[in-house]
């Protein structure tokens, strides 16, 4: 207890000191909002020449489900002056890693050959209860 | 082990080349060490003007236990020169999302309506035996 | 059905502005080719002064395969410029965490005591079937 009170104390000290904000430009789907206020994010976020992209989601993971979440994924890149060109990192997350595998192929025509670093793995659920595969990106601009 | 003993060789060829430190600045909740040496991690490795912030955690999905979750990580922002508003990326790991949507409400407070990308998995356990929740954090500070 | 051909017909129009690529240096043990086409992935793509590493795998949490993986690690960051000094973040997936924490000081050892921000989560399996351990970082070189 006495720990989280100095705990408290020592944050609003510090948060006394001036921080600067930084400026960062949100895309979402839901164009006006820019996030998404229920679930508490956005779909991009803009910082210096970076960008960092929220899970994009399927149920299946067919090819049908694996081709929604590349074109998810390529329009929140193309939206922000970016293509797959631009992706430095993939973070895949699946229930099924195997049905992944099968249609990688899938995956791999949007990328055009020019792939970035990728790590794959299959976890227990995502965040909606009958999603089965989700992918992340972390993409650079030309500084 | 051909193959090994060739890659040693190799390794050592390259290390010969000069390589240059980065300049990082350390924190963590044990001041003076500014590290974990028996886990072996920092809570905030500072480089650039990008913060990486380790996942912290808590033993339960529960009001109580996300509060405690994003007080520890509003404390390794400001002791850093940053806010919540700093933050462009989150990556919540749980073994009861669920439970973590149905408390949302008291990670979103802290957010203050301004969102990160963000992409949550359900995992089978963590680090700790018996922690279910563990957030971790990339900021970025003005350049 | 309506909503995907506005879809489509929003991305060419995006597309259509003129997008800029980034200059990306990558490397893959297989040198000629510098990416795994099979798998559609690259071991390290380097863009401005980061570094993104792909995860690198074992097949056991033992004392043998926690080196092999930081092995692999320390050459991927030694060709391409940098020491273990230079890793600012780690993301350590495995199917057995309670084996990782026993052979830590495996993985310790190559950090020379100057460690990263670190998160640790225990997944249900990675993309090799018999894999356990797969380990991946976020390294910065010299600006």
């Amino acid at each position: 207890m006495k720990q989280v009170m100095i705990l408290a104390f020592l944050s609003l000290a510090i948060s006394a000191t001036a921080q600067q904000p930084i400026v960062k430009e949100k895309w979402h789907w839901d164009q006006p909002l820019k996030q998404d206020t229920l679930a508490g994010y956005v779909q991009v976020v803009k910082v210096d020449n970076v960008l960092y992209i929220s899970g994009a989601v399927a149920r299946d993971v067919t090819p049908e489900g694996i081709a929604q979440v590349y074109k998810a994924l390529e329009y929140s890149l193309t939206s922000n002056g970016a293509t797959f060109q631009n992706v430095v990192k993939e973070n895949l997350y699946t229930t099924d890693i195997e049905a992944m595998k099968k249609y990688n192929e899938v995956r791999k025509a949007f990328y055009k050959g020019d792939y970035p670093a990728a790590t794959w793995v299959q976890i227990t659920r995502l965040y909606m209860s009958d999603a089965k595969l989700e992918v992340e990106l972390i993409a650079h601009l030309p500084r």
